[in-house]
């Protein structure tokens, strides 16, 4: 396990341009490169840092490995007025996540109510991210991402053994100023986050996982194993609400694209993007209004004993990202070194 | 505080017709009765006891206090061909609701994906019976019901106020069997489960409510107050999540609508119906097929220790259904007197 240590602040600029540098080397085309630098940016200026630049080092990887296919065409399979098949054909997951928003997004625009899901398709990255572009086009955005089997480290309610990943699930709404953005997992942890705090070599919430006999425990490393622990759906007590939630990711995200979620599969994501056009059910600038309004009355409750202010979700991420612009992004010791690395294999030399 | 006492045993057919009496003495159409005292009869019969039959108290109050008006006209006011907002004229909210299902079921079948939103809409009891419709028609149902102001008892995340109600959102899906249907608050407790279990005598589960002040308390009195307490949101420690998913169904349900949540409406339910139908993505067959694979996948795990099976959403209350249609409904003796005492009120003699 490595040892804790302070991480280091980077520019975002600094960050974009490795990340550029990086994927270009791989084999992207210049202006995928920079959707997925971009992509994987912006999480960690929004405080994601899981899903942030540390994953440079994977994406990497997986395009080495094949796995990841830069430049691949992404395609509408099948599709209806409302509805689209999109064919994603492997290429980078923000790159093909990005695609369908302008997919979901044009179809809900012209018919109010759209659905887009994927196949083969790579890791999205943050979710809020695609939601969060459908708001900030006039729409209500709801999405979910689940995982192929591999990555079925959640329990259901009661069980032992993993039968669901972390399966998020994000909603993004317009307002008069910045969108109301919820990107939540539907297990008591996030992979990435048990992954950090193993790179940290920090300790689990009681409560997030379970051993290989379903024992609870802390240890992050009980978790990779081998032999592998589960993590619990989210909810404690209340978990088959977080079960019954990371099961419409999985029926979305996968069964409703037509793919088996029982068997093992190629993509690392399957994603799901609804859109609603408010437009024809009470008026664009009315309903901006009311959300405007629902926000001030929301956060206007004296916070309870041990609390200090009240937030709408999403508006902590807005908050780190404003911060983190204006005092750079932290990346950790050991995660660097791992970027530095990495790019060397692709040639890619980082002073 | 009344005794705690054993529940008597009814027949569903017996429930049903005292239903039907009281519905058709508060000047119900008999067709408009009848569906009422269905659904509450299914409530119970699903093992929702607090939506179940011991709503006819209230809803005979509501129709003596004009609040509901039986008979009362339902209209689409706006509509395109894959939306509509849906005035509900307070007739009675599991009329309503159910002419919401045939509205969005036909518009989904039309056009693949829809959504209808209400307005003036009384109560609607068991959410999860209106998207169980929609999967009974082949499609994927998922619906949120907010409340109106007199109903925010739950807290945003780390507020001490009441901001929203107890928000259920419900979703349900066809298999090739029985469909998968959950049904959840977005609150820890659902508030008529507070007042069941205050009819009992029983205290509530730790980390459920707070009293006036924002300290945690078990005592469903103390909620009831005066000073009135509150409930917390879903997720305990990782509350905001709750709190993110209570903010959706407040955004579907009410402000969809045009509706200002921030100030106090006569509606009782704001009710948002999103239908989807899986053909168009993958075939309905292969659908099932998938779901039905899900499922089973699902309920492969073998329990963790202190569990004895693992269950999809929903499995529990068709189980519970089928024991009450063979055993009879369990009714607490405290809530049939007070039926028995609301049905003179509008002249019906139960003996």
């Amino acid at each position: 396990m490595p040892k804790k240590t302070q991480p280091t602040l980077f520019s975002t600029d600094r960050l974009r341009e490795v990340g550029i540098n990086l994927f270009t080397a791989c084999g992207a085309p210049p202006e995928e490169a920079e959707i997925v630098a971009e992509e994987l940016v912006e999480a960690s200026l929004m405080g994601l840092d899981s899903h942030g630049v540390m994953r440079y080092i994977w994406y990497t990887e997986q395009v080495l490995e094949g796995r990841i296919k830069p430049g691949a065409p992404i395609r509408v399979i099948r599709e209806t007025a409302t509805t689209a098949v999109v064919d994603c054909g492997f290429n980078f997951g923000p790159v093909s996540a990005r695609r369908m928003v302008e997919i979901v997004a044009a179809k809900a625009k012209a018919a109010d109510v759209a659905c887009a899901v994927s196949r083969n398709c790579h890791h999205v990255g943050r979710l809020g991210s695609y939601v969060q572009a459908l708001a900030e086009q006039d729409l209500i955005g709801f999405g979910t991402a689940n995982s192929a089997k591999h990555g079925h480290w959640v329990v259901p309610w009661g069980g032992r053994e993993g039968r669901l990943a972390t399966n998020p699930l994000a909603y993004a709404v317009p307002t008069e100023t910045q969108p109301v953005v919820l990107d939540m997992s539907t297990s008591m942890i996030a992979e990435g986050k048990i992954r950090l705090l193993m790179h940290k070599g920090e300790q689990l919430p009681a409560g997030s996982i379970q051993d290989a006999e379903g024992n609870p425990t802390t240890d992050p490393n009980a978790f990779y194993g081998p032999p592998r622990g589960t993590i619990l759906p989210f909810g404690g007590p209340l978990g088959y609400k977080g079960f019954g939630l990371g099961l419409l990711v999985e029926i979305l995200g996968g069964i409703l694209s037509g793919v088996d979620s029982t068997v093992e599969q190629p993509n690392i994501n399957g994603l799901c993007l609804i859109a609603i056009n408010p437009e024809p059910f009470c008026g664009l600038s009315h309903f901006r209004r009311l959300m405007t309004k629902l926000s001030d009355y929301m956060t206007s409750t004296p916070p309870a004993p041990g609390y200090t202010e009240v937030l709408m979700p999403g508006a902590l991420d807005f908050r780190t990202r404003r911060q983190r612009l204006a005092d750079g992004v932290p990346v950790a010791e050991e995660t660097w070194r791992q970027i530095v690395e990495t790019a060397r294999k692709v040639g890619v030399e980082i002073e």
